[in-house]
């Protein structure tokens, strides 16, 4: 358990890091939140996940809670005070305190929590076993594009897939795409040798990872489509993983009962996943 | 304000009222809620929204946070404390405190918070004068039915209401069809002099008022269909109105910029409403 929680101007023991029962991230799940990975004492994509959180925050029209600067400051000094050297970073911003009602508020102050938690990314065997993952109907609202904390469907969804003894859940439109799991994005390398995630849009959260793994795949010379497939292309597909601040490149080596190609982590899965390592650790680069 | 909050097994200050950051109802909109309506000191159709809060709670596997009776006991106590002859008790369930992980965590004991609010609901002109509402794209979740904290889209809806001089947004479904508004149900007096209101399903929140205005057409020998309506059907309707626990029956006198009928409360609505009256008074019962 990490010792300190930043709330509200505050750094506090995380078990006196309260809010207020009328913060309207309680009563209405009205706020945005980020994770960033720590590795090795750096943040990764810092700057890219503030540029989300703005974002975010600016579809809903809650102001920042301070500045860039400012969060940046906050964050490095939690990471420093909690002794994290691996892990992450969840900061949420809230659009503050006010008597329950739905319209905004006229003059609330955001709220911003931030926790930590250390995580060793090294020994999970995630990485090099893979994964399994199950489809479910996607229930979610339309705006997946906006980071929001209101996050009961995607609970839902890793609860089915964590009582299917899977890692994750990739949720699927009425049209049988698959959108992306619960909390990462979902990838398959064709039949024909092509990367392929689903195109940015409403329908999913424009993953950081993600844009980081395409990148890397640019530089690599990897070809690559965004576009939507289907979850019988996905089962079909010669290798399978999922993206996120966490899972980096988890490779899937079963969807639903069907195994992905010879059920093992396919090798550009692999090499996308050393070159995101290396990226994370500092020791590359990307445009 | 009112004085006391009841949160997890304490009255306190309504200012000194908080919950942990880790509530998965503030990092995850993990919960549900429910609001009742208080006239003349009694809880209008307590049973039924009890009934609704077990309901929504088994579909999330969120054991209820205590028995029925001492959930009675502890708004009853609430509004005796705070003085509330007629308003509100809002009550919250979230899943609970735990680290934060999507899946439900394994022992988290769900956390319970009640407030009060005082309204006064002879003093409205929205009940004689009518109200507005605008027509919205519904981009919510698929199970609308689970009466879940997690009401963003709701939020932005009323917010997009009040920003265009409306009381309430009627959400439109994919084919044209009004779901419901942002916080309440929405019903016609049709052209042919029906009373329509949508039919239960996932599509819409099942309103314990719009029930009970069902149970009053029936005493009361009024015609009604439970079926969807289109814009283009209610812009041209006899009538309009809104349900809600603190909406009562509220007429609709403006759809867009279309005004119902000759732009006044309707003679059903009006009598819908008074009926609603009596019955929250105690007036009248309802099978």
């Amino acid at each position: 358990m990490p010792r300190y929680a930043y709330v509200n101007g505050r750094y506090l023991p995380h078990r006196d890091a309260t809010v207020h029962i009328e913060d309207r991230g309680y009563q209405f799940g009205d706020g945005v939140y980020e994770v960033v990975t720590v590795a090795g004492g750096r943040l990764v994509d810092e700057s890219p996940h503030l540029d989300r959180l703005e974002r975010s925050l600016s579809e809903l029209s809650i102001p920042m809670p301070l500045s860039r600067r400012a969060l940046e400051l906050v964050s490095h000094e939690l990471i420093r005070r909690n002794g994290v050297s691996n892990g992450i970073v969840y900061m949420q911003v809230t659009r503050g305190v006010a008597p329950r009602d739905h319209k905004y508020p006229a003059h609330a102050v955001p709220s911003l929590v931030m926790t930590t938690r250390r995580i060793d990314f090294d020994a999970q065997p995630k990485f090099t076993d893979g994964v399994s993952v199950i489809t479910i109907p996607d229930l979610r609202w339309a705006r997946r594009d906006i980071k929001t904390i209101a996050l009961l469907p995607n609970c839902m969804g890793k609860q089915q897939a964590y009582e299917a003894g899977a890692y994750e859940a990739w949720q699927v439109d009425g049209d049988g795409m698959v959108t992306e799991g619960t909390s990462s994005n979902a990838w398959i390398v064709t039949a024909g040798g092509r990367l392929a995630t689903r195109h940015l849009s409403s329908d999913i959260l424009h993953g950081i990872t993600r844009r980081t793994v395409l990148a890397i795949a640019v530089e690599e010379g990897v070809p690559f489509e965004e576009r939507a497939f289907s979850v019988d292309e996905a089962m079909h597909a010669r290798e399978a993983f999922v993206t996120s601040a966490t899972s980096f490149v988890t490779p899937v080596v079963r969807i639903d009962d069907t195994p992905v190609a010879d059920g093992r982590p396919g090798p550009l899965s692999r090499r996308l996943l050393a070159w995101y390592r290396d990226y994370a650790a500092g020791l590359r680069e990307t445009t």
